[in-house]
């Protein structure tokens, strides 16, 4: 190796990132050795900082700075609206999109039998305790729309089926804003059967 | 932001590296929240470490745990002979092909006047004085064989020319173990350019 021993070391950690290769994690490296002292200090810090002041909400399992989080704790949401997503980026994104004001769930992942991910590293369980213990009137499924998250989302609606609560999942069709064209075979099999009268 | 704020700044902070974009920082941001504690913690020191423990070498313009670093130091290596690069990375590539027994000289980039990097930003002037004060015989330039790299080393070989010292510039061609079809013109343009008489 032609590189100093703590430059391999940091080259090391950046490749257990996912997706980053040896030359991604070398170029990464080798910028933070570029960098300003203080900017590269600052990146350690934030790490630090990171998992110092953020915890699992024990409710929603999101990640918050407090426990029970920041959505969790606030008023003006409806507490009776349960969206399950499948991960903290995702409740980002519909937060961001600003269209839903209910509660959420994070399930930690999707199924994935080819990973590995068992029924029991999702948390499905403390689900379907909110849900029997709650007020929550309606659960709307919202994993991904790709094979893990249809397979994630039928595990959840069988676990919740015995509280009768009203389950729905967001509609699937042809995204808004896009040529036909582009719109691939499976796309187009949903758009078609579900497809809806125009009034 | 949904994320909690110690968290938005570790992805922005993972967004400040070359090639990193929103989507992918939120990836990696999230990873190290998933990682055992002390995983995460052995990444800020790592950061820590490679910044305190490297050095830029005050003869070749390497990155070292010394200076000079271990390859200007090596008592083995043939200093007559100087292999110019631009980046660490470089050396270490050429380092692990174990084909090269000299010294290097890292001229920390390329020219590359779309990004504002200019001649005075290159070690070239140390390079020059070095080939001036010491015993070198030989300067193989191995800058990239892009349009930066060429216009490097057009630089370089202006300003050692003054020397007298015998430059010479890596071999160009169809790279060795590839099949002529994957071969580009710029390629093949210079493979029959540059052909040779076979014995």
């Amino acid at each position: 190796m032609a590189y100093p021993k703590p430059l391999e070391e940091l080259i090391a950690q950046f490749e257990k990132l996912p997706g980053v290769g040896r030359r991604t994690a070398e170029r990464l490296a080798l910028h933070l050795m570029k960098e300003p002292e203080a900017e590269a200090q600052l990146f350690a810090e934030a790490i630090r900082a990171a998992r110092a002041g953020v915890r699992l909400c024990s409710v929603c399992f999101n990640l918050g700075e407090k426990d029970p989080c920041r959505i969790c704790a606030d008023p003006e949401r409806d507490p009776a609206l349960l969206c399950v997503v499948e991960e903290p980026k995702d409740v980002e994104s519909v937060e961001k999109s600003g269209v839903y004001r209910g509660l959420y769930h994070v399930l930690q992942g999707a199924l994935n039998p080819a990973h590995g991910s068992r029924p029991e590293d999702l948390s499905v369980g403390p689900l379907v305790e909110r849900v029997r213990k709650g007020k929550v009137r309606e659960v709307i499924l919202a994993t991904d729309t790709d094979f893990e998250g249809d397979g994630t989302a039928l595990l959840v609606a069988k676990a919740l089926k015995p509280t009768g609560v009203r389950l729905t999942r967001l509609a699937r069709g042809a995204p808004p804003g896009t040529s036909i064209v582009y719109l691939n075979r499976a796309i187009l099999t949903e758009a078609f059967e579900n497809r809806r009268p125009v009034d």
